[in-house]
């Protein structure tokens, strides 16, 4: 068990301690806020309800989370420590002082600002060295990206814990202000503001021009993979060729600052509230949340860019097969995401199938028919499913499926499925599942060979001895 | 049937030409390139693969495609006409007068144009107010946003054809040089160019940056939201308060210009040959293609955005409800879309369940179970399906289902589906599928009230007196 200690809550702070708190660590707060424990809960509440669902297995148990008074109490236990206080060099001046008296000498201490470099954050420090930027995204605890920048030793370590929370660590090569992804961000919203005060479009008609289009390409390829792409056959160089003189075109106003003024306040704030005024902050939230929820789920079906991160973080976790054949097996722990639901507002009776899909599989690859079996031409397809429906099932509840084979010999691999809900142990539905053994090739059935059909015999044999599940008497 | 000539091919001018093809149009292309017919049936490929599978009902009957040996043999029937030539205003006012000459008065003439404003296009034409922007962006087939700038009369007209066609028509409010995207991304190409010149980060880090970070976000709320719900519940004003001064810092470098010269173009093309390389153009398009489809039907299930551009589109395309009961219902036509399959490479056995799912709501939106009943507090259940697999579908497949209603008496429907493919009429597999009525407030069964059960009688005795499908007889 680690502890991480999160110095000011908020919206960022708050990201942190749920990134944390999930992934199993110790989350200990200090927030001078009165506030700050309300804030923090329900910056939690959010991430209970839309991480774990980004999750195909079961996650580790949720670690425990304190306030501390002071700074002291707050970090002297932590093996990473979190600085999210407002952007003023001398503040975090004072923090980091009274966080290095107090912590233990190998801490991890990272800085979320925006915007100043570590050389400007670890002046005066007793050690210096261990201080770095890690400035991250909101949500904190959806989206992955961390950037890194600082001393490349400890940027090696701070890597390599973000690793296990899942994050996408991304080492800055010099330190500049303001990193990389918000310079890109202050250039957009640079030339936006002008485009607002010159009254070429909205802020609703501004946002539509990016998520009806551009903005779909960069969620998943960024810019340079996507112009490369525009370039055709002929590549990057062509593109630039094609592009490149366009750097010298009247295309921007960037040259320009404009005015920072209650006008310019007054007509984008005013824009805003008539584009997203319908909805609460909190509303916005949580859709925004499903939203990044399901398309990062998207991606990770097609296992690229942020969703290849969430199979490579399940595939760490990933629960080893069952050991004991001598019992109904355990096949699948995980939480019903928000993508399996349906108008009704409960899982969709298609993803019944899903879960009894994936829990087939593991029976599968208990006897062999894993994914190198399936690259080498064999698997196993199911002919026929009978699933009765008991109950319904909601997003974010955590649920398993117990598994009995009746049948494994020959073709045949017959299972049946009881499908749970971990809080009450109530039964979902169940499943009779008949999976043939088939030649990828000719795309037809054929006997398994000597080495999995002996291992089929020993799980037929355990298995069959047992007493049939209670639901398949009834 | 309309008709819409495509003159420049390539990879924008067969975008457009795919989606007005695949949304029923008959097209004519113009280019004098004698690689134009190979170009464009590849652009097509990619687009037939992948935008019927945005959609989740059926779609129309594909136009007719040919090509035309000069502008006017093009241009002479055409509702609309879209010029994507290259860059160079003397060649678009060649182009634009060639096709005024020939083409109907009426017609619809958009350019593709990314920099040039409505006025320098309209320079000397004959109907000046005919000539307008329709800016769209690469992949065409799939991104939904085009950017209207011109004559107000002519560009509601132009709305209203690219509605039609599912896209997303944005209005631009006052013409300016590069409209509005485009003077984003000139931005951030400008300061990404700085970075990646002053070795801050890699092609590949920039695009981590953002494909991990923000680029998740703006794919489905844009920026203004996006930095509303950063404002708290404050809103934008905070926001603005807090992150305004900004706009004075050092935090890009947009005031100066990157010399574009061969060592910048070797250094970029060299780093974004190590990023992505190892993909050909055509793989990574269709890696772009199938991440694109699978988010924007993230979002479709989200309703939001790109996704509810989607549904509005699918909801204008719904067939009718069957009309004769006197024979099995035909309650589902679509084609397999790519996040429906598996590791085996075809769809997953889950999905299955999917299509009878929603073979099961055109059955019970028969019997008046449709939405508005839903949000009165009624629905039905599914309780068991018994499904057989007999063969395999893929991605791009087009499907349908013939329903036969087995009982519809009391709380209870039960349906037999047979789930086929539409070009062999192969059976794919079949579902026994038994619903109850319910009420949403108890949860628990019910019978349903007089009208719809009047409805059910109907059904059953025409449904029940036809012979048993034949596969339920073997």
């Amino acid at each position: 068990m680690k502890t991480a200690a999160i110095i000011g809550g908020g919206v960022i702070g708050g990201g942190w301690a749920a990134r944390f708190l999930i992934n199993g660590w110790d989350v200990v707060i200090s927030d001078p806020d009165p506030e700050a424990e309300r804030k923090i809960s329900e910056v939690l509440a959010n991430a209970r309800r839309s991480l774990p669902a980004l999750s195909d297995v079961a996650i580790p148990k949720e670690g425990k989370l304190s306030f501390a008074s002071s700074i002291k109490d707050c970090v002297q236990d932590a093996d990473w420590i979190q600085e999210s206080v407002p952007e003023r060099l001398d503040i975090k001046h004072k923090v980091f002082a009274e966080i290095q008296k107090h912590c233990r000498v190998d801490a991890l201490i990272g800085s979320s600002t925006s915007g100043f470099k570590p050389s400007e954050l670890q002046q005066g420090a007793a050690r210096p060295d261990l201080i770095f930027v890690a400035h991250p995204f909101n949500p904190v605890y959806l989206l992955p990206v961390i950037e890194l920048v600082g001393v490349h030793t400890t940027l090696e370590k701070a890597a390599a814990v973000l690793d296990t929370l899942g994050m996408k660590p991304l080492i800055v090569r010099k330190e500049i202000d303001a990193h990389i992804a918000d310079r890109l961000l202050e250039a957009v919203w640079r030339e936006a503001l002008w485009l607002i005060k010159d009254g070429i479009c909205t802020t609703e008609e501004l946002d539509d021009a990016i998520r009806f289009g551009f903005g779909l390409r960069w969620a998943q390829m960024g810019m340079f993979e996507t112009y490369r792409i525009a370039g055709g056959e002929a590549g990057m160089r062509h593109f630039m060729a094609q592009f490149g003189p366009c750097l010298e075109w009247p295309w921007t106003k960037l040259m320009d600052v404009p005015e920072f003024n209650d006008e310019l306040v007054d007509l984008i704030a005013g824009q805003s509230d008539a584009q997203s005024g319908k909805y609460s902050i909190r509303e916005l939230e949580r859709i925004r949340d499903d939203n990044l929820v399901s398309m990062m789920r998207a991606l990770k079906a097609r296992n690229w860019g942020a969703g290849a991160l969430l199979n490579q973080h399940d595939a760490r976790n990933r629960p080893s097969l069952p050991d004991s054949i001598a019992a109904p097996l355990r096949t699948l722990e995980r939480v019903v995401p928000i993508d399996w639901t349906d108008y009704n507002g409960h899982m969709n009776e298609s993803r019944y199938g899903q879960v009894f899909s994936d829990a087939g599989d593991v029976v599968m690859a208990m006897i062999g028919a894993d994914q190198a079996y399936i690259d080498g031409g064999m698997s196993y397809f199911t002919v026929d499913n009978h699933i009765t429906y008991n109950n319904e099932t909601h997003a974010g509840e955590a649920v398993y499926v117990r598994t009995q084979v009746l049948e494994a010999k020959g073709k045949k691999l017959r299972m049946y499925h009881e499908f749970c809900r971990v809080s009450d142990d109530e039964l979902l539905a169940t499943c009779n599942q008949l999976l043939v053994h088939v030649s990828l090739e000719t795309r037809r059935s054929c006997e398994p060979g000597p080495e999995m059909a002996a291992k089929m015999a020993v799980l037929h044999e355990a298995q069959t001895r047992l007493p049939r599940p209670a639901s398949m008497r009834d």
